[in-house]
Parts: structure tokens; sequence; C-alpha cells
């Protein structure tokens, strides 16, 4: 359970105190607001602040001094539009700010996204919680045998067992050794920037996060697809829903356009013309290499 | 004046409509929200969004689950440490979005700074008003005889009348040209995108600018300097009046360490040593250049 | 013609003094540095500098210790892995600096692109040269009767006339009271920092541009397109020939995966399947806007 | 040994052929080129690339044709002055890309500096060394009793002994239960994205990194401080002497005007000049804290 009861208490006491704001609101995002959403065994997501609606996207593509009087039809179909020509600006008018509960591993991916403010839990200054992320058994897979990158069958049996009893082992130790070197009973102890050192990477960490609309998108369209590890997908599948509800028109746009939408080679063109004037082509013919022919033949058939 | 009555009425109707938020709230910003502050002869800054306040930033800097629990006074010492040694990411976690009306050439020293988003008023799209800066009296200056990018005395008498005069005309005369040749009476009428380029510098355009507070502060410390031009130099003060009502404790902070504050180099500081020491130090001994000696002596006589 | 005598002589001398380096080259790259490559009536592009090769790519995104000993084809298979894949990173480490001569209207629209280094002449510092971007006449075009933001039919006769007397009589005018107001012959001289706002946006300016690889690619890849304003397109091909020799491979990927293909939504890819499943399927079955249909039937009929 | 014997051979391969270039060369950064500098226990930093030197700084702030005919006096005065008066795009002019080995607890400090790029060797995609950092005996700390993220006294006899011990055996166990995990000997093999997590922060990786001057700089004036920690101090220290034979002026400048220098809050100038008029001022008289009147007079007596 990632929350201690404190923690809980705190986060119902800031939900239990609206006040009056002249700012653009969403309706959505308030429900959400505080709220940690659990993500693998002890980590969360939870949105601490935002800043625009869909509104505030119209609003700035039109550089205007109100709200707008145009209808809320208009203002999707303008959306739509930046969407689909890649004017990016506008959705960087919206920002949003997590808090992020997280094994390192996941949080080394993450922060290669540069264009975000992070501030993260420091283990200088710190201590570190005694929480590691053990994967279920259904995610314990082998190595992929045609991707150097992904992951194959569940591992079964006696392998599966084996693997956890490892990882919960060494999780055990590696703190129980953190804590011993750290202790000043009877011995100065270790510093906390050394001491960190001995922990592994499944270890979580937590962190405030915040991001323009524009960059979430492009977080959430590489780590909510099918090759990215499953443990930094279920962040970002969680952090889509939010998104969804914040900005429900955005978010139609970026599911149409970029989540379930695709991109095409001149070559791939090439194929598909092609084929719509009936002819057959063949990988050779193509153009393509056989990996990219096989990439292509996944969507295409 | 910058408002029609329409944009008077779109802004006081947005002031009209409070509507509860579960979000951090700065009152000082919403005494703010919307309102145009006037800047030179028909430019304006207004505050249209804002995330975050002084709470924010120590809620960030300790990772913490709730608004905290610590005294007022802890948290002004905090976020004057973290200005004190540079630890910018806490700032960076508050956010400011602005609609600025300005002259073109301010616009371009403006978007050198990179670290914020924009969204321009299209010149491809849309027509320009007819609005250009023409300076006051007192800011027609002549061009600084020790400065090359600097102004000296201020013009006077026939030649001042001169140079408004030139400036009136050709701006009056660019945009009747500008206006001729958009125009379709009886012609097929000059693309937007090409007449643009007939118009002076002087032009008014506008924008919105998103910043978070770590960029905005380093955006004043420029730009509120006074060795920025007088025309930005006014903005980054109109501008510096909203973010001390927002986030005073952070505010005071910057004005205490950087606005008020100063660099020394390892030469300036062995100087001030020298001299606490009681002795007497020259140029020559120490070690500065003749121009670094001047800047030096400006400060510390 | 842009370069004076002096100019052309101190370019001479760059390109007659080779040296030796251990760093990566590219011949390609070689033969185009310091050249000025002549776009619209004044302005130019000159490579003043670049780091790494098509190589270095493959390089970086094996973390390699040497030039690798994997054949040509094998780096070529990578890059164009990376590039159908968005891993951007190794594109990131080609590096290119560029010195530029281009319309203020251009720099403008350039400058948007944020992840770039530059430096312009300052017109605060120095004063401008007389030297303005007249359109040839078959660029003179009326407003698009179809797009908000682009160009129609090419003006003709009297109107084509008037304008350009228009553009030329103005630049004229506005310069001759640039020199006017700065002129010192028994007055103080305006400073330089105001009388620059008298110039119109057609004058040209110039700074040292840049940028890596990556974030080139994504500026082709808005800037070389069709819809892209005729002014900054016509700088941008010429950006891309030079990198078409740079980095051929990965310019190959380029061309093939980003220039040369296109994205389809959601909604695009159902229709593609229906159809190529020998079903007929109209704009009202497709789901998309009329407008979105007419960009899709543009390109697939 | 940071290196095989294979390795060394490509790095000698690489040092063994130069090339003519037209581009600006440093002939100090070419001794360094492709040479290992040896960094802790199994770590190094090496120069791969780079881009400009001192006189290209001086060239983009001139915007010029060539490389100048100023006299190098001149140039190193523009260069000071660039640096006291933070214009920083001309440093901005010059790249550096390096290849490091480094920690993982290193590599997430290192990281945060987000004005850079990155390609890193991927624990997904392939199998991490056995090589872990255990710090020399003189550098293993208690933690320090005055500030919550620094170094108190070095750690000494059974108490030193047994932190030894813990780190090593830890590091092996983990490393030998990675390989257990991913070994496919009558098992499927554990995915290597999932293998890892097992592994603890003292474990090395390694990266390409690039970064333009004006930000390595900054990264520089962080890293190398008193303040950070001394396994990311020591790789910034062998980075600043590459500095120094690269760019040998912009260094001068930085190390007087950032390293050597210090900033000054109002309320300390205030101070200063008090005891320069001969007064003596208590720290209830100066307005700072006690913290901060502490470091004030660490420095000033």
């Amino acid at each position: 359970m990632p929350l201690t009861p404190d923690q809980i208490a705190e986060i119902e006491a800031l939900r239990a105190t609206p006040r009056p704001t002249l700012r653009a609101v969403s309706e959505g995002m308030e429900a959400h607001l505080y709220k940690a959403h659990e993500v693998l065994d002890h980590g969360f997501v939870r949105v601490i602040d935002y800043m625009g609606n869909d509104a505030a996207i119209v609003q700035a593509a039109r550089v205007s001094y109100g709200a707008g009087t145009k209808k809320v039809n208009d203002d999707s179909g303008l959306i739509r539009y930046l969407m689909r020509h890649w004017h990016s600006t506008p959705f960087e008018m919206c920002e949003l700010k997590l808090h992020v509960k997280l094994p390192i591993f996941v949080a080394r991916q993450w922060i290669r996204h540069r264009t975000a403010n992070v501030n993260e839990y420091s283990a200088r200054y710190s201590i570190m919680d005694r929480e590691f992320y053990i994967p279920e058994p259904q995610h314990l897979a082998a190595q992929s045998t045609v991707n150097n990158q992904g992951r194959g069958a569940v591992l079964e049996g006696a392998e599966a067992a084996r693997v956890l009893e490892i990882l919960k082992s060494d999780a055990a130790r590696s703190y129980d050794h953190y804590e011993a070197m750290l202790s000043q009973d009877g011995q100065q102890g270790l510093a906390r920037e050394l001491a960190r050192m001995n922990l592994p990477a499944n270890i979580y960490t937590q962190w405030y996060w915040k991001v323009d609309l524009h960059n979430l998108f492009h977080f959430l369209r590489l780590r909510a697809d099918a090759h990215a590890q499953y443990e930094i997908r279920i962040y970002a599948e969680a952090i889509a829903k939010v998104v969804a509800d914040w900005v429900p028109v955005a978010y139609g746009a970026f599911e149409d356009y970029r989540m379930g939408g695709t991109t095409l080679s001149a070559k791939a063109m090439a194929v598909l013309k092609r084929r719509l004037a009936g002819e057959t082509v063949t990988q050779e013919e193509s153009g393509m290499s056989k990996g990219e022919w096989r990439e292509f033949t996944e969507v295409w058939g």
C-alpha cells in the first residue's frame, strides 16, 4: 500500500478545501487532484496541479482577449487541425504537475524526456524507504528471441520461483546492509550519499514532474507504445487516463492522429498505392529491407 | 488606448465569474488576472493564468504529500536557501502565462529567451493593426558616446522634432501602403505573408508567453537591468510587479540575491580583501583591465 | 551580390589552409566549408563548422570505443532503423554551424525553432546595411482564396508594378531616414537602438546558427515543406542540399521516412484498409471532417 | 583497468590517422582526442569530438565572415567581457562530445543537466559488465554532522572494513544473481530489461555526452564545486582540465569570474561597504540569517 494514514489525511485535507479562482478550470481534472492512482506494487501517480483546458489551447492559438465566443464545434475542429498539422505551440499552453513514485530503473528511462521540470527525493539528504518493485508472476518474462530489447514468454515453475526469490532476498539484504552502514549505533555511520550506492535499481524513488501538454503527448506516444517496457508503459497509461479527463478534445485528437495512427515512408506509400491499383508487390520490389517489410506487413497485411 | 470596448467587456466577463478549484491559489495573483497593465503607448501585459505559489516551491523542494505543516518562517528560510545556492528546480514548479502586446523590435529581443512557450499573432494569417510605438520625448535619446549599445543625452529642439516627424510619417505611410497592397478593390491583393514585409519594426504585435518562475527570474535579471534597452526594461518592470504579488517570498529572495546583489571575480575579491585589510590597490595591481576596473569602482568606489 | 571582395578574400583564405585533425571528417562537407550559397536577392547560407558524419551516428548509437568494424551496409540499416523508430538521440550527436543572411521577416519565423544556438548581428551595437529583399516578379503572389495563410496566383501588370514600386521606394525612404536620424552632422544623432525601429521587415540581418542534426531535420521537415512560406523554404532547401552531402545515409533515411513519407490518422488507416479490401468509402462514412477528407484525397485519390 | 587491449588498439588506430580539414582546430584538444582519462576505479572520460576554439567564440560574437584580423589581445578582452556580462550565446558556439564511463548513482546526478545530448549504453539491449565502484579508504566518509547532504570524517578501523566488505560482497552477489537470472542453461533466461533491476547503483554504465561550452561551464560550476559529491566532482575536474587545453582564454575567464569568484546579496554588499568604511557589523545588524552569516564570514572573515 503506497500511502500511510498520515499521507491519506494530508490528501483528504487538500481535497476538502475548494477555493475560488478566476483561472480556467477543468472539471475533469479537479476530480483527480491529489488522489493517488496506484501503479505497480508500491508506485503511484498523483496530479498536484494543472494549468489550462481545451479552451485554453484554442485561446492561445487565436491569441485572443477572452475565452472566445466560438462554438465548441469550431474549437474541436481547430484543435484537430492543429494536431494534424503539427502546430505544437498551442498545446504547450497547458501544463501538468505530477507527484510520481516509481522504481529507479523506470525513473532512469523517464528522465530522458528533457523538456520537463523535476524535483526528485534526494538520497544524499534523506534515507530511502524500504520499498522495492517485485514483478507479479505474469510480468516475469523471458528475453525475447526475436527482439533484442523485448520480452518473450512468461517464466514458469522453478525458474519463476527462483527469480522471484532472488529479487526479494537481494532487495531485503541490500536494504539491511544499507541500514547497517548508515547506523550510528556504536559507529560513525556512513554518509548517506555513499550508502545509497548499495541499493538496487528496483527500489522506489519519487519526484515532482511538471511538463507541458505537447511534450506530455510526446512522452505518451513513446511510453504508452507497445514497444515500451511494461513497467514504464503502465505509468504512461495511468497518465493518459488523467489527460483524457483533463483535455478531452485534445486527447481525442491525440488518440486519432498519434496513438492510433501510423507513419508511412515514401516506399511504403508507393507500395500501398500500387496495391490500391490492384497490383501485388513483393518485398524485393518494395525497396524495403526485410525488417522494414515485416513491420509494414504487420500493419497492412 | 490599447483595448477596445469589446475587449474590455471580455475581460470583465472573465473576472466576474470565479469558480471553485482545489489547486494552490495565490490571492495576490487573482487580483491581476486578465487585467491589462499598460506599457509604452499601445502595449500591455496581462496575466492569463498561473500555476503555484510560494508554498508550491517549498512543497516541490520537499517532494511532500500535502501542503506541509511547517511554519511560514521555515518556508521563507528554505526559499532563500534555495535561491542562494542556485537550486533552481523548485522555482521551475511555478508557471506563468501572459498575454503581451509589444513592438516587433522588442519582441525580437524577448524571443531570444528560448525556455518559454510562445503563440504569436500571425501576420501570414491575419492583418496587422495600425499601431506603432512612437517614443515619448524624454525617451528620444542620442547614441551614447561611451557605450556602443547604449543611450546618451535626450534629443532636443529641432533634432527631436525632426526624428518624431520621421517616425510618425514613415509609420503612417508604410501602413497606408500595406493596406493598399492588400486591398482587393479592383485588384487581386498581395498575399498577407508578403505585404507584411513593408511594415517597420515599431509596429505592435502580440503573443501568449508562458514561462516557469526560474526562467522568468533569469529574464527579469537581464531585462529589468539598467543595461537593457528602455523599451524592453519597462515590460520587465511591469512583470516584476506582478511576480512580487504572486510569490512574495521568492520575489524577495530574488531581489536580495539577484537584482540587488552582484558578482565578484577572483581578482575583485582579492582587491576587496586587501582593501578590508587597509591597503590601497591600483588598477595596475588589481590585474583587471581598464574597463573592468571602471565597472568595479562604479560599485565599490 | 551578397559578398564584398574583402569578404570573398577572407573566405578564400580560410579555404586555402587545411590543417590536420584526428576528428571524424565528412569529405562532402569539407567541400562546402565557408562558401556562400546564395539565397533570394541578397541572402546566403554558409557552413562555418560541423561535427560528426554518418559513422558518428552509428558510433553513438552503439556507445562504442572506436569507429567500429561493421560494414557500411550494416551502418546504413541501423541508421534507417533509428530514423524509422524515432530514436532521435544518435542524430543529436552531429552538429552544424551556419552563417546565414536573411530578411528579418524570415528570421522571425526561423527563430521559433528554439533548440538551436544563435548569435545575431546587433542593430543596437552596429549600423544595418542598406539591403532589402524585393521579390522577383514570379514570387509576387496574391492572397490565396482557399488558404488563409497561403499564396494564390502571381500578380500581373499594373498591380505587380505598383507593388514592386511601393516595396522599393518605401525601403529606400526608410533607410534614408534611418541614416538621417543616426547622422551626427550638426546634430547629436539618434541612438542606434531607437533608429532601427524605422526599418521594415524586409531588411536583411545575419546570424550564426548552430543546431544538432535531429533538430535540423525537424526544421527541414517543417520549413522545406510545401506549406512553408516560399522565402523560408528556399533557405531550407539550400540547407537540405548541404546536409545531403554531409551525412548522405542519414539524409536518405530522412527523405524516405519524413520528407517523402506521410502520417495517417486512425480514421485514415481504417479507410485505406477498407479500400484495400475493395470497398468504396465516402467522406461521411470516414468520420473525417471535410477539410481532413480533402487533405486525405489529395494524397490517396 | 578500464580498457581492454582491443579497446586500446581501437583508440590507437583512431589517433594514428590524421586527416586534413578546413575547420577551426584546437591543438590542445587534438592531443586529448580519444584518450581515456581515468576517473575513480573503473571510470574514464574520453574526448570523442569537439567544435570550435577560442577564436570561434570571438567570430560568432562579431558575426564575422572570416577568422578576423584582430589581435589575440583584443580577442581575450572580448571573451572576458562576454563572460563578465553574461553574454552566453557566443560560448554556445563551441561544442564538446565525450565518452564517459561512470557509476549509475553519478549518472543520475549528471543527467539532471538537461541541455545536453546523451546516448547511454542500454541494459535493455545489452548485458552490463561486472564493474562496480568501490571507494578508496580515504573517500569512505561518515555522514556530516553539520550538513545534511555532506560528508564528515573518514571512517576508520572495523567500521571502514565492514562497509568495504558489504559493498564488495553485495556487488558480487547481485552480479552473480544477475547472470544466473539471465542464464539460458536449462532455462529460458529472464529478460535483460527485468534482470537489470537487481543491480546496485554503484555498477558502471557509459554514455556519449555532447554539450555546448556555455552549458558545460554551468555543469562545471555546479559539479566541480566543493559542495558537489566527490564522485561527480572528480569527473568535473577531469573535464575541466581538458577544457583548459581546448579553449584556454575562455577557460581562464571562467576561472576568474565563475569558479574563483563569488556572488553577493544586497545585504552582503551593504555589510562589505560598511566594513570598508571602517564599521563593525554584527549578524543581527546585517539582516542575514545565521546560516547565511556563517556562509558570508567563511569567505569574508
